[in-house]
């Protein structure tokens, strides 16, 4: 049998497909926690730690010596499993159990939308990976939705060097999107879908007063 | 429901604690099989393949960056299975595909022993992995088995800078030399249990006529 899986109201994260103006909404999220005089730290996925951001760099850029071995759907999978394990244990339980809050770009929603429904991965797999090796669920996700070709086309007047998901084609980042919109849809208790294809400061705006209604609902405290 | 795990005939692999004489008698299995006019692929675990030794570096010889990051027992599993999987993939499957044996130090029976009996993580877990992510049993095992004294004393002779896992006590290597006694029990016609208590050539010696004896039953091939 599985451990369980805890949601903690303290922590939040945040997910999207490329160019969706991530960057931009978690850094008015962390103004908005911290106006309301929260410690906020501030992480992202894959990494966090020292061995969790040299798992990223394994994943994502390769150095050379590695780069021309073909990286299997299962072993990405597995990398990215291990570094958010580290950074679950390192970081994010120690900070939400001295009472701050957590803001992760990115967390196990990336890994069933890339992995499961970018790389074909059973998401059974993952739901068993996430009880095992993750254990905690955000008390809140923003996910911002925007169309592929919209997405891409401004992700890709900003990487001069696309990293190996960014190399992806359509067809995948299709099937991320489609996972991380029905996962929403699944769980809006949970979820807050937000329309990304409007202009950056809009999405931000949407973002702040969707975090600003969690806090006053008591949702996350 | 889980892939299937495949045993391999021209796949062996060489499993034991600290000390055991695996380097010895590894020589002597490549040797023996050349010897019979086969083509012998000599590979390790973790390892094998230049992403799977970058990731054999993390787990047991992390350079100052990350040396003061504990490793959690989770994300050492999944490092591993992330290695084997490339290992899996790249190295062994081609290898035996093209008519090769192939002759790795340690391999799924090492995970079982060091991150389930030695770090105490659930079996179960291991075994999804191993249906999972690798897919493939050997035909033969050969367990060095020796007392875990004997063994550590001839390894710290030996072992200037001793690795993660060998900088484990006394009762991690007797947890993990009882999972490995007991695998053997639990499947002998893969498992041959050598008596590693021996002097080093003996122990080749007896390496060697166990598989002799299994490429002659026609066992290998």
């Amino acid at each position: 049998m599985s451990p369980a899986l805890l949601r903690h109201p303290r922590f939040v994260s945040l997910e999207g497909g490329e160019g969706a103006g991530k960057t931009t909404a978690i850094n008015a999220i962390r103004d908005c926690l911290r106006s309301h005089g929260h410690e906020v730290v501030l992480t992202r996925e894959p990494g966090g730690t020292p061995l969790a951001e040299r798992i990223r760099g394994l994943v994502l850029k390769p150095d050379a010596e590695i780069a021309a071995e073909p990286l299997s759907a299962e072993a990405e999978l597995l990398l990215v499993f291990a570094a958010r394990a580290q950074h679950v244990r390192q970081v994010i339980q120690p900070a939400l159990q001295r009472g701050a809050y957590v803001l992760s770009d990115r967390f196990t929603d990336s890994s069933y939308a890339y992995q499961g429904g970018g790389r074909g991965l059973d998401p059974q797999w993952i739901a068993d990976l996430e009880r095992r090796a993750v254990g905690l669920l955000p008390g809140l996700t923003l996910l911002l939705d925007v169309d592929v070709a919209v997405g891409r086309a401004r992700a890709n007047g900003r990487d001069l060097w696309p990293d190996r998901i960014e190399s992806e084609q359509d067809d995948f980042f299709q099937r991320v999107r489609e996972v991380f919109r029905s996962r929403a849809q699944q769980d809006p208790q949970r979820f807050a879908l937000i329309d990304a294809g409007q202009e950056q400061a809009r999405v931000a705006a949407d973002v702040v007063a969707r975090v600003e209604r969690w806090l006053q609902d008591g949702e996350g405290a």
